[in-house]
């Protein structure tokens, strides 16, 4: 898995996220995608998906980071599956920093010649037992 | 969530498994989709994925029961990331029935008007923590 393509777009993609180059950012979803912001809040379509991006960098006081390791890829035709160990790290306020690490998963499209991330779960499975929290939603905007 | 059209495919496809009617449950997948028959070892193709299943029938001697429940769907356009609790429950030998609960990860997308299954992982996640068990691999035969 150490070569497969989609490795080093997920990493330009954290590069971009982490520069705060929304421009850049949008080039890896796919026109329909959907991001899960958090446990019961998606985005869907890229307004939204940037919309939200740029609420998150702004609640993370820019300060964001993130990082996925030992990318995992399930094929299927023009379809996969990608699962990650994603690290989110950031300082948002200076007495307590903000450090996640989440198994995410990630679906992506080979859409005219290139792979698009069509759906964007850094939450991974664990949607099915983390309840949403109201207080997040308050704090991301209605994006 | 409760009344999704992929709900209502996933139960009927799991009637399927349980009842070991191969012809029916392939109708759920797409030409090109992947099982992941178990961590580290991947079935591509309707044949490849048929065989599989067949040959995990006859590992559990055809005591199979599989149920999904709390489903979550991700749609994004003509693709849905599902999440969902899996039961995996077998009596492999009187002494050692096989209980497993994962949190189950399937892609599917619309294909032709219809729903089809790409991705079939019922490992979820945990295939980034869980290393390929050898010894399964013999079990299961060579599919």
């Amino acid at each position: 898995m150490g070569d497969h393509e989609l490795k080093q777009m997920i990493a330009a993609a954290d590069a971009a996220i982490n520069c705060e180059d929304f421009d850049k950012v949008m080039e890896f979803y796919a026109e329909d995608a959907t991001l899960v912001v958090m446990p019961g809040k998606n985005a869907t379509g890229k307004a939204q998906i940037r919309s939200a991006l740029v609420a998150i960098a702004e609640h993370f006081n820019h300060s964001l980071e993130v990082r996925q390791d030992d990318l995992l890829v399930i094929e299927a035709g023009d379809t996969a599956l990608v699962l990650a160990k994603a690290s989110i790290r950031a300082n948002r306020k200076a007495d307590s920093p903000f450090v996640q690490d989440r198994r995410a998963t990630y679906v992506f499209r080979r859409l005219e010649g290139r792979w698009l991330c069509v759906v964007d779960n850094s939450y991974g499975t664990e949607l099915l037992v983390q309840p949403p929290r109201s207080g997040d939603h308050k704090l991301l905007g209605s994006t």
